[in-house]
């Protein structure tokens, strides 16, 4: 069994970085991740520029406690 | 980074009652809650009335654990 | 069994009210009501003001005639 | 020919108020505004409490232009 | 207030087996399940023969911590 | 013309069983059931065990009252 | 209160001409009528040409029975 | 970049009549029209007959004013 | 077994005429049609008029080829 | 590179059957299926008794002729 | 309140960089943007590569004209 | 007349390179590729990293054959 995490995270970088910063961060925290799926896409803008890509994401992990 | 739970709350007097007490919940178990989002709308009723306004909500809180 | 009728309703109150009232004239013309979801929130703007917040409903009512 | 806008209002009270909120105001800007949808309805957290109710609303107005 | 899980199941029998099983598995970790959603059906196929019908539910259980 | 028709029904043994024991009520009943489109499954989980698979129907019946 | 029907009706000659006789029939069977919305548009091929245009209607109707 | 505008237009002859004033109408307040994509389609019945066939339709227009 | 083949279509005379169309060009092609679904309707505007209805259908075709 | 075709295939039995013999009548004409997702249940009522379980499924295949 | 426009811009490079140079036209001409969400990512292909890699885009502005 | 194909693809890289190969592999197997849409965004992770962004596309393509 997977459990589903949803998450959001983002990067100033682009929508692809976001998604590898979300899962580097569940990996660092102990979660063994498995596949993700994008929700949704958004992003902040600040001071005249795109500041943050954020990804919505769902996160596959093992096991059902989390 | 958020994790986004999905909680279900009823409230005798609205959605927007239901809403609050929610987060409520969530805040007093200790989250740092930082937005949500409503997801449904659904409610009971019995004995000739409606009892229950219920709301399913995603709610962003701090940290990868939850 | 239940049937879903979908119904719509307005008040000049609020959604939580339209609410209400949808479920009270489906009791009062004899449905047995059981719980009910919410699909749709529109509403009515008049001489300067929201005239009525509408709710489109699914209720599930016992029986399958409708 | 109606023109649908989309706007995004908060109250603190709860959703019929943010939505009674973004129709005054663009009532007040002097548009004609003729029907609203709700398309999402959000808010935010701060200071352990939901300080504001957001509501995602299309709204019909008079006219092409916008 | 419900928590709302999301977790994916499989088994090689059919879609009902794998809900069953998901429950199950969570009823073994001490969750207390009322009710869940099913939201994906898919499968997976190897050596000539559908080998996991997979299951995503969301799943109601009590309590806020998750 | 048919008539879509929205019911629910639920069956211990599974989704296509619950979908069966849907149509026979309504061809009971004196329905011209012509066939049916599955909108959502969902179910109940008590002692333990999932107790009831349930389906919600929209089924298509011959004529214009309902 | 509206009761919101949905039925399925066809027309040799294209999709404006089926919701006409949709809404023709329900009127006919004494419905009062105020709106529709149109969920669904499909079709029939047979002998080597378009038999049927097919809507899915959502039909506002006055009342609460159905 | 194209700016999407959503507009309501209604024909007493059908959808594709409803279409064409639409994009008529926006063009002769001096729009650039490239193309539109269907949103809903929806009527009003009166005095016993389909009076408006209704389409919201996305239509994009040149420029970031609006 | 059917095969559901998605294509985009188009005609300068409306939507109902763009159907035929698709369905027309597959069938001098071979296929045999049964059915079909709308999925989605645009249009193209060139020159200060609709110069295109289009539509994109899902068409149900006989066997596993495609 | 996966192609996703669409199929539609029924059973008598129910709808895990129905996925059953839809992937074994895609392998049996030589495509290499690696995984499928159900799109849609619907069925037929004949003669007083559901006589087809049909899915839509999509179902990944390996290469990009199709 | 927030006005939510919809624009869609397309660049060689990819999807990220189509909304920043979104973002970026709509600061030029005055706009105050704070947020954005994407709603359809697209592409148009010729000479025998990808060259435009377009994004739909909402996107939040301050005020109420627009 | 454009058929609109679906696949899959992925790319170590980001989300656009996925589009990238998915759109190279189509053009060298021949096909006359004319725009795409991104259905979903998926992916795939092992040795502590995202080894894999996929993308699901529909893809247009000249012809009626496929």
């Amino acid at each position: 069994m997977f459990r589903m995490l949803e998450v959001t995270q983002s990067s100033p970088l682009g929508f692809s970085e976001a998604v590898r910063e979300a899962v580097d961060e569940l990996l660092r925290a102990g979660e063994k991740v498995h596949f993700f799926v994008v929700q949704e896409q958004r992003g902040a803008v600040r001071d005249g520029a795109v500041k943050e890509f954020q990804v919505v994401l769902k996160v596959a992990v093992e096991g059902q406690s989390g």
